[in-house]
């Protein structure tokens, strides 16, 4: 798929099928992911691979919008060692980078997923850490159910030309 | 380009040759940038397209990795409006994945771009604000000078395996 078209035709898909995802399209994924730029490329993040059902189960019964987590083939929880930051304060931006080439890898990929946030909600980031055993240094930005398709929700063009400004506000 | 080559080649470019940068493709980077997923599909994001050459270098003079600026074609400044947040503490996460979009974009289309980080530093937010006259409720992420590459530093594999973790941390 072209990188254009990837980026326009992605959208959050919450419906996946039973079909398996191999662990090399998930390492195809990581990749993306610790591609993006990062502040300084300090490159803060850690990425847990999430294929245990009850911690499927677990994350789809703490967060908010997360029922979808149930019927993934695996989810990806994006995550920042913030021992690892060198330009202290820019770690969510390397980790939001890294989250949306990850989404878009999957879209090229012809999988479906969908960003959940975690970080900066506490009782996210509190539930997170206890289901997945991370250490006090480590921030939970995101989880990523991802699966096969099960609905296209079509592409939307967002472009909206009133949030479009000329050499000043 | 293909999408996953997109991602996986983007680099940051700094040195800029003086051909132009039309419209047509900024607007194509820009439609690129919202197509952005983001928190409640929220769309908190504005873009300011800088030209002018003394705003150009007006980034130049504050930014500490600024410089290029001086010689991009373009810059765009992505902020995101505080008014239009209907999930809170998400602006960061929502605007990263439309920068991520747009230097993917940029790339796709053969041009060169960087990642100038303005928030969290405040006197970066504050040198942006005057000098793109940004009212208060306005805050600056990034602002991305973009040129015609005039230099080629290749890909390169971030990919760590020490960075991913099974099921739990």
């Amino acid at each position: 798929m072209e990188a254009l078209e990837a980026i326009l035709t992605r959208r959050s898909i919450r419906k996946y099928s039973e079909a398996p995802v191999g662990d090399e399209v998930v390492t195809e994924l990581l990749r993306a992911a610790m591609a993006a730029p990062s502040a300084g490329n300090q490159q803060p993040w850690h990425f847990i691979v999430v294929r245990d059902r009850e911690l499927l189960e677990g994350i789809a019964s703490f967060h908010p919008y997360g029922a979808m987590a149930r019927k993934a083939a695996v989810a990806i929880v994006v995550c920042a060692d913030l021992k690892l930051e060198q330009r202290p304060g820019f770690w969510v931006q390397d980790c939001s980078a890294a989250t949306e080439n990850l989404l878009l890898a999957a879209h090229a990929k012809g999988l479906g997923a969908v960003w959940l946030g975690i970080h900066p909600r506490p009782e996210r980031i509190e539930a997170t850490r206890k289901l997945f055993l991370l250490p006090e240094h480590v921030v939970p930005l995101a989880i990523v159910p991802i699966g096969h398709p099960a609905e296209n929700p079509g592409p939307v063009d967002r472009y909206d030309p009133r949030r479009v400004h000329a050499d000043r506000w």
